[in-house]
């Protein structure tokens, strides 16, 4: 399989191509797989030979031209047609490949595409009935094109408190969908501000009645397919420039009084009867109110992977450049790469580590979520599929800020990491860290996902104390939390720094202290409900210290085990295991420092020892893997085509590529347009200095 | 003086602001003064009224038209003269505050205007002689315009290896300067893109007995002031689009064999005779280099202020969403603000409190620099002078750091704070992160920077163990590291939460913790010598620990320290002083709690006690402080104008001004140009699908 990977072009990246302690052709094999190896290339290719993906590195587009490029390209995707279902349904990772080919090249084009055909045909699938599959079928070829509308201009955490009505009229069976004021708008829905012919909109479903029903699904139309113009009473557009994704046109939309037939309440959690009684086959709201926001559960598990793929791009950027850009070096001797330095290693090496150690998890996480949808499609209702639902969802929540996080700061590493040249836009570190930073926010706010985690441990602790229960899940997140009396009668036992480059000393660190936050945590509660507060109140005064890092190293720990039992696991080439071990055992200790401190609050750790071992391991591993660093990255980057980066080019001519592409700039030698203005019209000085 | 000041429109925000413990204005007045009051109102009022200077929040500017809009406005400036010479030397401290208010507005233009009349205009002064002060003359009306052309495409930080040389031909008594190769074109030089006249060129000075004498400045002619056309020889041209800042023109140029005049050589540290010797008033080439870079010491001062004007308006703009975006609240009661969750106010109020530190500390180390330029200009030749110049080049070398990093991270963390409505461009976060980011890397990298402190720190430890001396210096940052013994020797000694809440505690454990990172940076560094490596290496080994983290240490402390005192001075209005003494306290608990493993690990924190007295004092902090943050912002914001974000809008009307602004956007409810592409070119699905 390795010899159908091509090699990289001889340059000045050979002397740690030279170095590297492993094969990065048997890493790639090994992480990716023939399959996926041979589908990337296919989908690379096909964008690189097609002239509508064509683009400069750093051009400066206008919004309405971003916009209009990315329909462009992402009508060309049907064309294309990489996957079909049936493909997915046999290796369903494949729509994850897809998802990281696009993004790599451009994430609104990503989202522009999977917003229609994965985000609004599904959810009118799995919400809807047999009546509603011509909405699907007519995603599938483009004939309408549509988004999902949630949020609204003044709610979006808080999705109860939606604003929007459906409000259901016998005398035509129509419900009329209903926007009360400005504030009430649907609002930052992607695909909305210039695409969209139809929206599943979130609504207040009432009856003749009066009565109030809750949150519903409607697929309201909001534009003539034949014209895209808007239809009477929708006020839909374009919200404007974002921080980044500018290709994807996220849009508002204002009802008043729209009507739609009754048929288009997406029913599978409640029905309409045409004389306008309400009918449904869950007993308990709350139940029901969980089942209609169900669709958004897989989207957590991706955002991570998307997020991860944000900073594999900033990592082969700024290894590359690492390794190329030289900068002083000892007297009298030729200046040396700036991945020599050990402060350079420091900044980049562990997220080179965690970028490892979330492909793995990522992964992982994504074939539990497959796991779990297919319970569902086979309207598993045990308990266990159950209890897979609520733990697959405590791992989104707290998945998806792990990921975004790591890939923020990373990013911002590395545009510093790179100087000057990282602030350049051509170099794409910018439009990286702007395109990663709405996965903070989208699906949820990362701190306000995060609670959702810390109850949900929080509720297998109160099961223990109260029912007695044994702490066991399905896909064994939690297992461990069962032995929390012993566990936290451990502590930090190295002596020595080469026992810390094993990742079992971190990792047992972290089961250490997810049993000591969750402990702190629940008594941090308790002390507040004691004194009289609410539960509402006392949740919100236990966040900081310490539900939210409490579900940070639950997850954090989560993602080292699995990495550690890859590592560990004898199908693993024997050739990767001391590379993958090191970066494990690398991304055990740096995680872990960020918590060194509650260690020795909570006596894990004491005198200076520890600390000094942990911060010896981390510079020695950081020095161990600075030769194997760019051959890391190789295996982790896409085709410089996709990358579009000058300073990361796979040949390493740095300067070569960095000049060559400010040359072929737009207007770069010429005189400014307004240059008459420098020369004959000259400010007199101070001829409006304003008086006091 | 207060009632100069208007009041602030009635609205939702009054709830907070009838809430503040103190009066906004008598802070305004005391932080800024009746000079500064008026002089920014002034400012503002001629911004705002200008049509040149208009906008709409988030509109989508081309590149070429920001570069146009920014030089008409920077032009205009010179209309303005806001500022005379006479009035600087009488206050030097309005110069800040124009940078200030011109960067509120806009960084570019405020790069773009001192570039040339505070940079290029300045270093002619300093490090030419008379026969230079045409080209000073001529940056003041615009008769040329000019730029600092010191880094080359492969050199920034390590200045010492630039490559164009200026080699003089005494046939003619001219130099010819040249660019070897394209790696050695000047790059990233602010102007140099569209603009610049003359450059101040850096070039390795060679005499006809091709003898180098190192690095020296002069000025070349760029474009002919009459066409802005390139000069023979010069190959000048902008870079491109950049991550932020696009209205400034950075640019590149590349000289071929240009030849310029003897005299225009600035002449302060060597010089040309007319037939081809080098003379010099300095014996030691190592001083001449450091008086040739000079030039350059007190940008690091202002970069630290600039970065805190872009935290003070995130701070402005997140606090005020935060007062007046309601999401959830108890059961059955209206939402409540944001900024009632504990969560929200830890993420946001320390920033705020970092933001009050940094306004004090950025005007106290100017003041020091003030003190020290008056030195330079006095042709003060004392040791203390000496001194000084040392102390204010390890404080400059740490306070950038400091502030921008400070800046970046907490624009990060409102750009989150305010969710989706963060993300959207016409809010402002986006551009002030961009805007700020360079500010961690210009004028040295962040990283390289506090190299120069922590080398500052080891030779004081250094020259008290060799030769006795007390550790003693003009400003008094160092003077406590001369009881280090003593220092060491504390412990944490608070028993109750309260006692935290006093600065005195995070100020005396910042004593305690800069002495131990000291002895521990020079412990590392003579276990690195004393195993053999070059002073080169052993130096770069010992940065990660902990000469890094050493000169934060002392920078922190620093910055903490002058608040302490400034909560402390009976000087300071009485009304006042409890909101800034909470403030001082949280700042410094805030700043120390990033370094807590550290105080465990040298043993001065034990017990869990501690910790929790810290995190505890934290929290109620933030909670006293939340009542007074819409205040405390007020306090530091600029008009609605300069502040240019509908959501940080003084009326506190969040959604009104956000929709209407949503709805002033160009072609917000246009059908897209490109509707046909989608309404009749339907895309054949599967037709463009690769073969395997």
């Amino acid at each position: 399989m390795a010899d159908k990977v091509a090699d990289f072009p001889s340059g000045p990246l050979d002397i740690y191509r030279n170095k590297a302690s492993f094969n990065w052709k048997d890493m790639l094999c090994f992480l990716d797989g023939e399959e996926i190896i041979a589908f990337k290339q296919q989908v690379f290719k096909a964008l690189e030979n097609d002239p509508l993906f064509a683009r400069r590195p750093g051009e400066d587009v206008p919004l309405e031209k971003m916009r209009e490029l990315t329909f462009l390209r992402a009508k060309q995707l049907f064309c294309y047609d990489f996957l079909t279902k049936e493909e997915v349904m046999a290796n369903p990772w494949k729509s994850i490949t897809l998802s990281d080919c696009l993004g790599m090249y451009d994430w609104a084009l990503g989202a522009k595409y999977f917003l229609n055909k994965g985000l609004f045909g599904p959810t009118i699938a799995n919400s809807g009935s047999a009546r509603h599959s011509k909405y699907v079928e007519n995603t599938e070829d483009m004939t309408t094109f549509g988004c999902f509308g949630l949020t609204e201009l003044s709610h979006g955490s808080n999705t109860r408190a939606l604003r929007t009505t459906a409000t259901y009229d016998p005398s035509t069976q129509e419900f009329v969908i209903n926007s009360p004021d400005f504030e009430a708008a649907k609002f930052w829905v992607g695909n909305m501000g210039k695409t969209a012919t139809h929206a599943v909109v979130f609504a207040q479903l009432y009856t003749p009645d009066q009565v109030c029903h809750g949150l519903h699904s409607f697929v309201v139309a909001l534009r003539d397919p034949k014209t895209l113009l808007a239809l009477p009473g929708v006020l839909v557009g374009d919200m404007g420039k974002k921080l980044g994704q500018n290709g994807l046109d996220n849009g508002f939309a204002l009802f008043h009084n729209v009507r739609i037939p009754r048929e288009n309440l997406l029913n599978k959690t409640g029905d309409v009867t045409p004389d306008g009684r309400y009918v449904t086959p869950f007993k308990d709201p709350n139940k029901r109110f969980g089942e209609s926001l169900g669709a958004l559960s897989g989207g957590r598990v991706s955002i991570t992977r998307m997020a991860l793929v944000n900073l594999k791009l900033a990592l082969t950027i700024t290894i590359r450049f690492s390794a190329t850009r030289r900068q002083f070096g000892p007297k009298n001797t030729e200046e040396i790469p700036v991945l020599e330095y050990q402060l350079q290693q420091w900044r980049l090496i562990p997220y080179l580590a965690a970028a490892y150690a979330l492909e793995h998890f990522s992964k992982s996480i994504f074939m539990n979520f497959v796991e779990f949808q297919i319970g569902q499609m086979m309207r598993e209702k045990s308990d266990r599929q159950a209890e897979m639902g609520r733990e697959i969802h405590a791992i989104g929540c707290s998945s998806k800020p792990l990921g975004s996080w790591i890939a923020q700061r990373g990013i911002q590493e590395c545009r510093e990491a790179c100087g000057g040249h990282g602030y350049l836009a051509m170099n794409r570190l910018g439009d990286l860290r702007n395109d990663n930073d709405p996965n903070c926010t989208y699906e949820g706010d990362n701190n306000v996902l995060l609670q959702q985690t810390g109850n949900y441990l929080l509720s297998w602790l109160h099961a223990k104390h109260r029912d007695g229960v044994r702490i066991e899940s399905p896909l064994h997140t939690v297992d461990f939390l069962d032995d929390s009396h012993k566990i936290l009668e451990s502590r930090f036992t190295a002596r020595m720094m080469e026992e810390c480059m094993d990742s079992a000393v971190p990792l047992a660190a972290y089961k250490w202290l997810v049993c000591f936050l969750l402990e702190e945590s629940q008594k941090r509660l308790e002390q507040e409900m004691a004194s009289g507060k609410e539960e509402f109140e006392a949740r919100n005064n236990s966040q900081v210290y310490y539900c939210r890092s409490l579900a940070m190293a639950y997850i954090e720990h989560n993602c080292l085990q699995r990495f550690h039992e890859l590592t560990t696991d004898t199908d693993t080439p024997a050739g990767l295991r001391p590379v993958l071990s090191k970066l494990c055992a690398l991304y055990g200790l740096w995680s872990l420092s960020n918590h060194m401190a509650t260690l020795y609050q909570g006596n894990y750790l004491s005198g200076r020892k520890p600390t000094d071992l942990v911060q010896m391991a981390i510079l020695t591993l950081c020095s161990q893997l600075k030769d194997d660093a760019v051959a890391l990255v190789d295996v982790l980057a896409p085709t410089d085509f996709i990358l579009n980066s000058p300073i990361g080019n796979a040949d390493g001519q740095l300067y070569k590529n960095l000049w060559s592409t400010v040359m072929q700039g737009s207007q770069v030698l010429e005189r400014p347009s307004w240059w008459k203005e420098f020369c004959s019209d000259k400010p007199v000085v101070g001829s409006l200095r304003p008086k006091l």
